[in-house]
């Protein structure tokens, strides 16, 4: 497989192209997006669903301009698909030859069920909270798939688009309730089987609501966002209710205006009839299921058990030859057990702490200065799929602090600050002693001092240097440890 | 030359090791920094300069362990010079043989001279400012140069250090008197030669110094800081007047408590007795020359023409085999100068542009998403030596604001922000319109409009988003231009 790929999607309201960069057979990272507002089915809506002339011109231009950008960015290979829009044109066949002929690109048009599978592929195998009912409202269709227990379990393709319901009903008239009742025909078409507490939300219309909600929040990354159901349900009625200044003044894109309060009410449609409670916002769609296709070809289109390709794409793109990073997280590990005495902390958190410790050095490649605050900040931004934003969150603020900082607050809701620094301690300890060899030996004393025996002088000097601030206190060697080595020998697990 | 080099530096206060890494002929980074407080004089300045058994060992144990940090980093090359502590010592012979059979580490004792020359050859090459006298307050000895017209005119070495004051007027007793005047005797030696309105300033003392500084003004990194020698002056005085507890307070570290004073004193009296108005702190010295020394041997000491090693490390770590960089310099420049009649900047602006815009598209290697601030970061934090704080802050801001955001405010003093925006749209349109050939034209007619000519349909898309905020009007195409063309036909500059 190329290591640079190009995934081209046609939707009803826009062009869009996702650039992947592998950076070894699974890790892989997004490169470049690029969008284009070619409203392809402008006007087919009213002429029996027949591409009109200009809105053909304006994607053929848009297609040209992409695959230049895919190829000055190194791709080799260059997927196309096309959905509703075309799926429902009577003329698509010369649009198709128009592209191949003037762009140079092979246009696969997919149908309604492919569209939902690649959406489900996508949040199955990037989003951290991949069960539920996947929701893609697009401009021309509306595509569903329950995932359960790793596998997509059913797909759905609705004729409801937010292009569609807004050419229909909202323009020049703002017929409400024609809307309604269509959208109420069309979900009469869903199994009983979809019904589910969570919905993964994916497409432009619901990522722009959400864009609005996670500023609202302060949260920095819309794909893994997690909100109430409820929440989205009255934000829609709103937007249904509101003009064209009111969209604006909620905060929405000029070229959003015209067709969010569509999308809306279909996403307020589709939460209502699933009986959603909470929505994780993917980032994630059609573009990213046609290229972990490809990536997952022959592997039961998933991931190795327990790889996370963004996790592994860091490592493989600013992990030095030499680092330490293995020997810090077995350091960690280590000693997050020695100390269990001292802290009530779930074994889940092993999870963050792996992470945090074997990406605490990531931050060598632009130098020794502020390194924590490097590592910090590339794990915190290329942690990008699979991880929810508490996770990315807490694994930023374990390398952040794993130095001479000390947490001042914890923003982690089952997570108080004695155990937040409990965990930035370990960090600090482990950057420190972690050597090549593995020849360190830890001991829980019963007064709670940890004492750590075959360290070097060096790391004695700087722990005696960051220890002040920790809760547990810290011995060098064995000297006094005779006696209590027998009582905490059975609660030491290496 | 290896990839990986370690330096370590053994001097009377601490011993350290720099590790450097070469990302190719030229470019380099500092990996990492060790120190310990090894103290290797103590006690020696009272006992005829013979060194002390414990203050031996402990440093042969750092030696040691340096040696193993520099090895798990990649290190094949490992330099060891000492300086003061060693030169004065009769038994430093013994030392060096235990240190070789100990630590498997070969000292070389250099001389007065060869220190302040590798101090001198540091700043000479990766300090913006590089014509002044640096200033290196060690623990037992002062080394001085005279650096102008980029050369080394003359060094010299005085028996003046902050640990040999210490040990000879403050222990147990307060003698600044005493101080004083042993300082002003050794001034006698200095040529008269040495006088300059700049010093540059290096070393562990100063950098202490420097460091409160620094922190006071929200500066983020100490090596090219700028502040008026009567500062520093007044800071001394402060210094040499308070008692260990009123240190604390000022910020200073623990294990500087005890020679900060003596180091104070001695610089105070240098820039006093130079006539020096401004200070430029020096992150690098000696450690750094060493290594240039190694990497610029049978080139004159001096890096070609024009060659920053930073800002090359940074493209050899971040950039993209398929990164426009190049080009997107080439709009920027191209447009910059086509928009002259537009705006009052000076020519020397040109060159954080052309940085800015070489580096805008580094952060592509974290991905697509937030590209702009993650470019600025690693450019802000990567652009280490060479640079003034002014010019790595104005870099950092133009590459942030290349999107659709607009700055607010300037923070620059020559700069308004009226000028800093031209600066950050030229740099936006030149990242949307680069390609790899370069076919555009640009003309500006009597409106004060940019025409561009030969754009793509995605970048015209692209630049209508984001020209609205512009101060002046784009048009695409040539239509009405052949009037105008004649009357700017020769304002243009390509």
């Amino acid at each position: 497989m190329a290591k640079i790929v190009a995934v081209i999607d046609i939707g009803s309201n826009s062009a869009r192209m996702a650039v992947f960069a592998r950076t070894s057979r699974y890790g892989f990272y997004l490169l470049e997006e690029c969008k284009s507002r070619v409203r392809i089915s402008e006007g087919s809506y009213e002429n029996d669903g027949f591409l009109q002339e200009i809105p053909m011109q304006r994607t053929l231009q848009a297609l040209k301009n992409f695959t230049q950008v895919a190829k000055s960015k190194g791709a080799r290979k260059i997927f196309c698909v096309a959905t509703s829009a075309l799926r429902d044109a009577p003329n698509s066949r010369d649009f198709l030859q128009r592209a191949k002929r003037e762009a140079g690109v092979q246009i696969k048009i997919i149908d309604g069920d492919k569209e939902a599978y690649f959406g489900a592929l996508a949040c199955l195998n990037l989003l951290h909270q991949n069960e539920g009912i996947t929701i893609d409202v697009g401009g021309g269709s509306s595509e569903c798939a329950l995932l359960n227990g790793g596998a997509i379990v059913q797909k759905i393709s609705l004729d409801i688009g937010a292009i569609r319901i807004k050419e229909l009903f909202f323009d020049g008239k703002n017929d409400i309730e024609g809307a309604k009742s269509f959208i109420k025909k069309e979900l009469e078409k869903l199994p009983s089987i979809f019904s589910h507490k969570y919905a993964l939300g994916i497409g432009g219309s619901i990522r722009a609501l959400s864009k609005i909600i996670a500023k609202e929040r302060g949260v920095a990354f819309l794909h893994g966002l997690e909100v109430e159901a409820q929440y989205y349900l009255d934000f829609c009625k709103k937007i249904c209710n509101g003009s064209s200044s009111n969209l604006k003044d909620m905060g929405f894109n000029e070229d959003r205006l015209d067709s969010i309060r569509g999308g809306a009410l279909i996403f307020a449609s589709l939460l209502e009839y699933f009986g959603v409670k909470k929505v994780i916002t993917s980032g994630v769609g059609v573009r990213e299921g046609v290229f972990l296709q490809d990536l997952l070809r022959g592997h039961n289109g998933r991931f190795p058990k327990g790889f996370n390709p963004s996790f592994r794409s860091l490592l493989d793109r600013f992990e030095g030859k030499h680092s330490l990073g293995k020997e810090i997280k077995r350091e960690a590990l280590r000693l997050f057990d020695v100390l269990s005495p001292l802290h009530s902390l779930s074994s889940e958190l092993k999870k963050p702490l792996a992470i945090a410790s074997r990406l605490s050095m990531l931050g060598e490649v632009l130098g020794c200065h502020s390194c924590s605050l490097h590592s910090s900040y590339l794990a915190f931004n290329g942690l990008e799929y699979g991880y929810s934003y508490q996770e990315r969150q807490l694994v930023k603020t374990l390398i952040e602090y794993s130095n001479k900082k000390t947490p001042k607050e914890s923003k982690f809701k089952h997570l108080s600050l004695k155990d937040l620094k409990i965990l930035t301690d370990i960090l600090a300890l482990a950057k420190i002693l972690a050597t090549k060899d593995c020849k360190l030996e830890y001991r829980l004393d019963s007064d709670n001092d940890l004492h750590i025996i075959g360290e070097s002088y060096l790391a004695r000097d700087q722990i005696q240097k960051i220890s002040k601030n920790f809760d547990f206190g810290i011995e060098f060697g064995e000297k006094t440890l005779s006696r209590v080595f027998h009582k905490t020998h059975y609660q030491v697990s290496f």
